[in-house]
């Protein structure tokens, strides 16, 4: 049992203990509501979505809430700028469309999701859960982003334990 | 002197022996370098530089480095829906101008850094010095994101100390 005086013996030097602190965090303890839009919306519209709900990467999902693609702000800026008309074209034609898009899980450390955000250069993930058919379909529950890891940083940095 | 057995007893939980480490660490340890337009840059101009250099936020700056404004992919993406000659159209139109931008100093926590990402929504943070004259003035030397938020918690999560 430990001593109710502050304290403890860890046995682990500081490095080691936040090390072990940050991945036993899960993904899904801190993953935020993703805000999804389907294929055939507009990228006006999804540029509308965006400043409505506040979020910088929308998820493109299909019936059943199944992972087709992921759109950030900086690809609809370069849409913005191409000169096509946005009220027609399809966010389907502009995503990163599946099987490229990178994905976390509920149960993945948030530690694993700040690697691969930082290694593959995205501002957030959809958080998803593999379901069973033939097809390897995911299906989106969350979303986890660069914002996600600074408030956590923030709420660690407040102390606890 | 600390015993050389791989652990020491620091009188600390971990909790706090974390949120002291997090303070500890200053902005001028971990800052980018920072990707700077003059005020008469255009809209477009900035967002290919933004592009170019692959960042989210410009830092606008007058003669000598100073700071005038932030323009984020954000308020780019807002202005490119506007409709407007964004050919013609100068970033200082449409940016954030001082005294509303939110800054970080080099001697900083990271920590408190994070906390203003937070607090005001935004992606990242001039790091500026304030320069000797009578105007306030504050030199740019760095720039301050949640992807640097984000690269410092994957290397906090691989150990050491």
């Amino acid at each position: 049992a430990r001593p109710r005086v502050g304290y403890y013996f860890s046995g682990k030097t500081p490095g080691s203990v936040l090390a072990e602190k940050l991945h036993n965090i899960k993904v899904g303890e801190i993953k935020s509501v993703p805000v999804v839009v389907p294929e055939q919306c507009s990228v006006y519209d999804a540029v509308v979505t965006m400043f409505i709900e506040d979020v910088g990467t929308l998820i493109v999902v299909r019936e059943g809430g199944l992972l087709e693609g992921v759109i950030s702000r900086k690809d609809l800026l370069k849409t913005t700028l191409g000169g096509q008309d946005i009220h027609k074209l399809p966010v389907g034609v502009v995503m990163t469309r599946m099987p490229n898009v990178i994905t976390v899980e509920p149960d993945d450390s948030v530690w694993l999701a700040a690697k691969r955000l930082i290694t593959h250069e995205v501002d957030a993930l959809p958080v998803v859960r593999p379901v069973r058919d033939d097809a390897g379909s995911l299906e989106v529950v969350g979303r986890l982003s660069k914002t996600n890891i600074a408030r956590l940083f923030v709420e660690l940095g407040e102390g606890g334990g």
